[in-house]
């Protein structure tokens, strides 16, 4: 349920305000050689920052090796990241407590898991999570020195001009979504599989364990369906498959045909805004007004591209390995 | 490779121009009554028909169980359908066999596969082997008696007129995309699994199995980017989770919260376009230009509606499955 | 339920009186030169022959190949190969219908899937799906040509010499069991994994997947049990790992070590004995005596050799695959 | 590659020298009561507890919860449970570096991880994994209130009196093996599938995963081999499954038929013997002899009824979700 590859297989655990968050990676390449310093980049990434619109909850996020490293590198057993949380305010969750916030897990939780769900935070559906996420990501991007993966932030609030987008959500006082692109390149050639492992689909799968995407699509994706065949059709122009234009994004029937892979994804405003709202109160079963107070961000695709990486990474990392296109041993 | 599913898992297989397609099922409800003809309306609605701007391959496309069932029943057995080829003129494909077709699978499965696949009609390919997806959802949706999938094409090449983006076509003499819109109801809350097992993304991972899929939205979708969290959030009215907006399209944190699931999907126009293009000859090396003969579809979206429902209904039985909302046997 | 494997992945479905039985195989090395003719002599060692104490079913037992095979080659995409059923005499399963025969699976099937379960002759449970198995495997050693094995019946109704065991069943009109020996030569060292998917835990896995098997045991086995560890303990004699003796059977810390491979497996007397019994009638309630008619084996063991071997070589596949001891791709 | 499940779903991971050996556990029960203390029992029996002729390492082995327990309960999102190595004493392996130790995983870890392996103490090959085990166990147990599973040590060095086996280790300074017998009762009806999921592969995989095991057998076992069918075949008794005797140790035709399942585990001596012993230096390419020192048990099987047990009841669990004979949900 919590895991994800088939060689290169993620589990991630934690809970927003339980003890930690943390992540069992299988299938590293014995003898990669990583340390926690490796791992402190992305995750920088990955934090509020300070930047505008993300959240005050001040985390270290330093990762903690707990099993599959020695001597500096991979010993080719499964390797244990831990995330001590060390700066929790539950009371604030308490307050909220019968009170479903609009958007977020908390109703759904309540239901399947007969209100024995941690209900603190988001619980193990907090975005805390995905630092478990990034961290498997970094060493899925060492495994595969020849493949460059670059996420960013295209729009805010429907607006390229992404700091037109955030004073957008400032001024409105309200959290705003966005759109991120990811960008591969270095992918060789094959891939994926046929229908149910298309590399669509591994990709589209792990995109939407991130929490806030409403969408994705490929290449020129939803416009596409605007266009004639002969126009969305890319040109083969030489035998290393490199195609005159990439509508399809690097990927021909479910497989990567070497050119650059493109992705969009659509990540929705974030849940916790700072305006009143309603929902009803499962104790007393009446509509309630109530204002979300915690700490969060306004706008939650600032922080997606690293994670969008990172599952990217999680996914290509296992079709190299299915594909002996790396080595499980250094 | 060719599986999907963890109780409720299918095995499809065949070529477009071998023996057969095929399907093997396992997880079927025991003593769900099961007959050839449960699977001819949805089998129809997947044929070419006579529609405009559909194939002129006739295929009888007529279900042989082979396994799994017995005195019309499903045994709790593997089921294993079979379609047989008969409208096969591989001829059409022996010449086209040097010059790989533009986005289609040609290139890289020569590649991936060291020139051993069979590549008559795009070989493993090919959208025939939807009619093996669309005889498993039709099984899927007979175990769910109370939920209810229906998918219909919303645009074609950009018009929400059908008839008059099919007629861009037809001018045109080239193909086009467009849009399928499915929503269901139904669905009990509880479905799918944080993080890895989101029920987006076992519904966009089953949706990019099809061919020609190039971007899928949930609920408000891309436009969600461009809206508040005020606007988007989802009152929840009351105990049963209804919610006055259904921005979310009926998942929350990766979980069905009993509302409607509203997803769209976006279909490429159909490479196999009439119009004369170019591809390298790998043969030769060089650019030529060709035409594509074959028997093939002006918009490949109107046959897709059914085949969207099929892959929708795996997912969900599967889920139904593991949350025990469905019984194993009748 | 019905699948093993992760890269090599094998389905198995049919019944002894339905249409056909069958599997279709992923993972198959693209390139390998396959026909029906490479099965035959491994399907052929299978059936029961006209050997003393061997049923007189007579299947032809003629593999067709159904997908997956181009040119006389494996395609890469996955391979369905078919037995039809011929040589069906359901009458005499009809008679038998409400009295579950002892040791066979009649009761629990009826049990497990609500009556719904094709009885006829064991229906999915028949060890008639073992030509499903002996067909996949012969494709795995294929895969494989460096490594060779070989399982041999080393003994019968507790007597080495065979004959004299097999005459035992004949005098008593009764059915025997077997001891088969299983020796692999040629199997690199790094084969398997720490833990839960140790060589011994997939090989037993399979092997337990063949009807009437009730151990399994490695090297020197139970004996070992009764040996001090400066005698069990294996000296690794040279750089190859090779060994001075072989107590281990091949296996060291779940992993091959290089040396040959050993194992035994205890098939009980077939349960179809030609001896009156008794068993309960499930309509009256009543004990009832009864004999099995039906068509069956005096010995199941003597036909289990080629199919230890087809299971041995399906988990080496798959185990050779995910190390990428051998290539995906020739 | 360390995992084992479907629904109920462990990972384990850790080295015996590392920072610590740990579980991560899906699929528990949500509301299930849950405490260190309610793993602490089981936990003791593995220890080694000054019985004779087990290791001196004293670790407390003191489970300590990371995840997916909250106000005593499962909440229904993965458990993670670490066991913080405590007793190291690493210097004891650097000198036995150069020579792996025979019969040990030294030889192969260090060529199928190109010497990357944490060689200390047999790292992630370590028996101390399984700690990660027994805590798993018990969980699993408490999910299943109505199955009863026991273990017992029921030979040593041959011997059924066990003090008797154990001096015969100790008089001869050296280390014996033992044979442990499991029953289990309270199993319902049809757990297990036919063929590649059968309750005996079920079980006999996750055997397999504990160090040391070299056989098992169910029922009569390797004994059914010498017997007649007539003798050998257990005769139902009435509507409940119940039959007069129980050769077959609870299980036909791959699933549970409701009678005591039985199985018997055959555990080698362990390779750690405190007699001298030969072995290739790796660096010198010489053989040397040399003795083990490190702590070491006399007779592992003495601490491994718990372990049976608890990969026992991981396997049932496992089934009884699948079966949907236990909810998911309290």
């Amino acid at each position: 349920m919590n895991s994800f590859g088939t060689i290169f297989k993620v589990h991630i655990f934690g809970e927003s305000h339980g003890a930690c968050v943390g992540v069992v990676i299988d299938g590293v390449t014995a003898g990669l050689l990583l340390s926690e310093n490796d791992l402190l980049p992305d995750l920088a990434r990955r934090k509020p920052n300070n930047q505008k619109g993300t959240t005050p909850r001040k985390e270290s996020d330093y990762p903690i090796f707990k099993s599959g490293i020695f001597n500096g590198k991979a010993t080719g057993a499964p390797i244990t990241i831990l995330f001590d949380n060390e700066n929790i305010r539950s009371e604030d969750y308490e307050k909220q407590r019968d009170i479903p916030r609009p958007s977020h897990a908390d109703f759904v939780a309540h239901q399947k898991y007969g209100g024995h769900e941690d209900y603190r935070g988001g619980g193990h559906f907090s975005a805390r999570l995905t630092t478990a996420l990034v961290a498997a990501g970094v060493i899925a991007k060492k495994m595969m020195p020849n493949i460059h993966i670059t996420a960013n932030i295209i729009s805010v609030a429907g607006e390229s001009d992404i700091d037109k987008g955030l004073q957008k959500a400032i001024d409105a006082k309200d959290t705003v979504g966005g759109i991120v692109e990811c960008i591969i390149s270095g992918v060789p050639i094959g891939l994926g599989e046929p229908y149910f492992n298309s590399l669509e689909s591994l990709l589209a799968h792990s995109i939407f364990s991130i929490p806030a995407v409403r969408g994705i699509e490929f290449g020129t994706g939803f416009k596409a369906t605007e266009m004639f065949g002969s126009q969305h059709n890319d040109t083969i122009k030489n035998m290393q498959g490199e195609t005159s234009t990439n509508h399809a994004g690097g990927i021909v029937g479910g497989i990567s045909n070497g050119n650059k892979i493109i992705f969009r994804v659509a990540f929705k405003p974030a849940s916790s805004t700072p305006k009143e709202q309603e929902s009803i109160n499962q104790k007393t079963e009446q509509i309630e007004k109530f204002s979300i107070k915690g700490r969060h961000d306004l706008c939650v695709a600032l922080r997606a591209p690293v994670i969008v990486e990172a599952v990217t990474a999680i996914v290509l990392a296992d079709c190299m390995l299915l594909e002996q296109k790396i080595s499980r041993v250094l």
